[in-house]
């Protein structure tokens, strides 16, 4: 069992290892001072985990309550939120009360934001179950819902009270799953970490699951450095949005159908790698070296639209500020910057042949 | 013209005066560092106060989009939110553009909650144009909407960059929101100045304008203050709520239709305060020098509820905690302070003979 601090607006642990979704009750007893928890889970991971977790909970001699909403992107919307208060309301659930959020990252990011926002701001605890939410979304308090403009464009930072990451949660997790959180797995490799790349490019799909936790704890620590650095997303954290300008575009051409968010950064991150080298921003064979990993995980995928089909939905991204875009752009493995560009630059950038 | 500086999570001033709508862009440029603004009114202020404001906006140079919602509590919904949030990506404001609420609470608590969440954040200035707003909802980054659970249950903390108080705005208040707004300034003198106190009762409703820059200054510095020691509302701040407990729940026992929010509030610090009398918390003089204060302006109002059945609605107040209330009792003129109570306590005491 790996213990990762992070010491941002609200300093509080990650805990990862194997076994803990049954050790719940404990570890929350710990981290948060209340005896009334809402569990919110989609109808997948309700029936795999929700009893072990409750059960948990109860041991401590604590209330639960449960939420479950159809699991999909397309939950991650105001419609299932105003269902979400309305069951806090209706339980009398008040601000030292706590929110679990279990499953993956619609799941954390949409219970995440219930939580910043129920009577402007309750407790919450992250317990992640896919590869993507463990390594990602449940670690640094980005919460957000999407709206019909775009991905996450609705959210708030707040941090969580605990995160604990049950590796055991991934083994019933479809391979699908395991490939899409690979995709964020190699951004923390090409972002931040040769090291981690080149555990990646000694293993495969089929056999990363030998070293997991590693993986894992690595992912956490260097998402943990991020955020402590700049927890409100002005400067560094942009980093973590390699491949997402584009990635995020993507998966709204597809209209979130189709096409999972770590496949869409997958795609994203080689665009953009691919324009960085013709425009000299990296050597060629960095292009080469990223296909050649996310071909590793099954993560070469080819889609229909080209880069500059994807601009417009880029011009609502987050990263944008004023008339400008910040593009993140890695020079090597392990070496990322934000590059400022003008909507007209970027349009022209993402236009090369 | 007065400047009441904030320091909270941002530091911020409020200014107050006369004629200050028709300088908004010269005050707004040196507070934030945008050239484009989202101006968000209701049906009501829009034609009497949009053009000047927007005016003095264009004369900096700045662009100006506008948004306009139907007047009324009804409208501070997750319906016209998500509106809000439509049109600030139609028009591509971005994380460092500005949106400006201009008119009473409503929009105070609407457009300052769509700053609070659209990206996770933007600037925002307040222009309060309602006695209301200017004492009290436009200073210290409380925003919110209503869910149909009850009032103002969705929110977050977000600290404007700037408050423009102009005095001049309340010549075209009707009666009815002057009577609204004394509501909250009653408050504030029985919480916290008796010397606010004495000059609410050596004026009425028909002359205290003569008086009102001064009156607007001690009510904002007393927010200042409160909010300065508590922002986040977990001690002092809950003073703000004398008589907001059971006011909340009059307006929901109304639909929030016939009852405004400074009524219904100062029915609330009424009843609380007689209720607090019979338990010996404070003299039965107090109870009436407060409703003789309440019917200078107008505030004497009789309701259909009891105290005792308007508990329910209590108990999804956010000043609940656990299974705890805090219910603020005034010991004297000036005087305040959290009294906590079980659900049980709290039914017994508003349900005394």
């Amino acid at each position: 069992m790996h213990t990762i601090t992070v010491n941002a607006s609200g300093k509080y642990d990650v805990i990862i290892g194997n076994g803990l979704l049954s050790k719940a009750g404990e570890l929350v007893k710990n981290a948060v001072s209340t005896e009334r928890f809402a569990v919110i889970t989609d109808d997948n991971v309700s029936p795999l985990y929700f009893d072990v977790v409750s059960n948990s909970l109860k041991e401590q001699g604590f209330e639960v309550f449960h939420f479950v909403f159809p699991h999909g992107e397309s939950s991650k919307s105001h419609e299932t939120l105003i269902k979400i208060y309305g069951f806090l309301a209706e339980n009398h659930l008040t601000r030292t009360d706590c929110i679990i959020a279990l499953g993956g990252g619609v799941t954390g990011d949409m219970a995440g934001y219930a939580a910043a926002t129920y009577l402007r701001g309750m407790d919450y605890v992250q317990i992640p179950t896919s590869l993507l939410a463990q390594v990602d979304s449940s670690v640094g308090g980005k919460t957000a819902i999407d709206i019909p403009e775009g991905k996450n464009l609705v959210g708030a930072f707040k941090q969580p009270r605990l995160v604990i990451c049950d590796i055991d949660a991934l083994s019933t997790l479809p391979r699908d799953f395991l490939i899409d959180g690979m995709g964020e797995v190699v951004k923390y490799g090409m972002i931040k970490s040769a090291e981690l790349f080149e555990i990646l490019m000694n293993h495969t799909i089929d056999d990363i699951n030998e070293v997991m936790e590693d993986v894992i704890c690595r992912c956490v620590t260097i998402k943990r450095d991020v955020v402590e650095a700049d927890e409100f997303d002005v400067g560094e954290r942009m980093l973590l949005n390699f491949g997402h300008t584009l990635g995020h575009s993507i998966e709204q051409y597809y209209n979130y159908v189709g096409i999972s968010h770590g496949r869409a950064v997958a795609v994203g991150m080689e665009m953009i790698t691919a324009l960085a080298a013709k425009r000299g921003l990296c050597d060629p064979s960095l292009s080469q070296r990223l296909s050649d990993c996310l071909e590793r995980y099954s993560l070469k995928i080819t889609i229909e639209p080209k880069p500059n089909e994807l601009g417009n939905a880029c011009f609502n991204d987050k990263k944008r500020a004023g008339s400008s875009i910040r593009v993140i752009i890695c020079s090597d493995v392990g070496c990322s910057s934000p590059v400022k560009m003008s909507i007209d630059e970027f349009t022209e950038f993402i236009s090369q042949e």
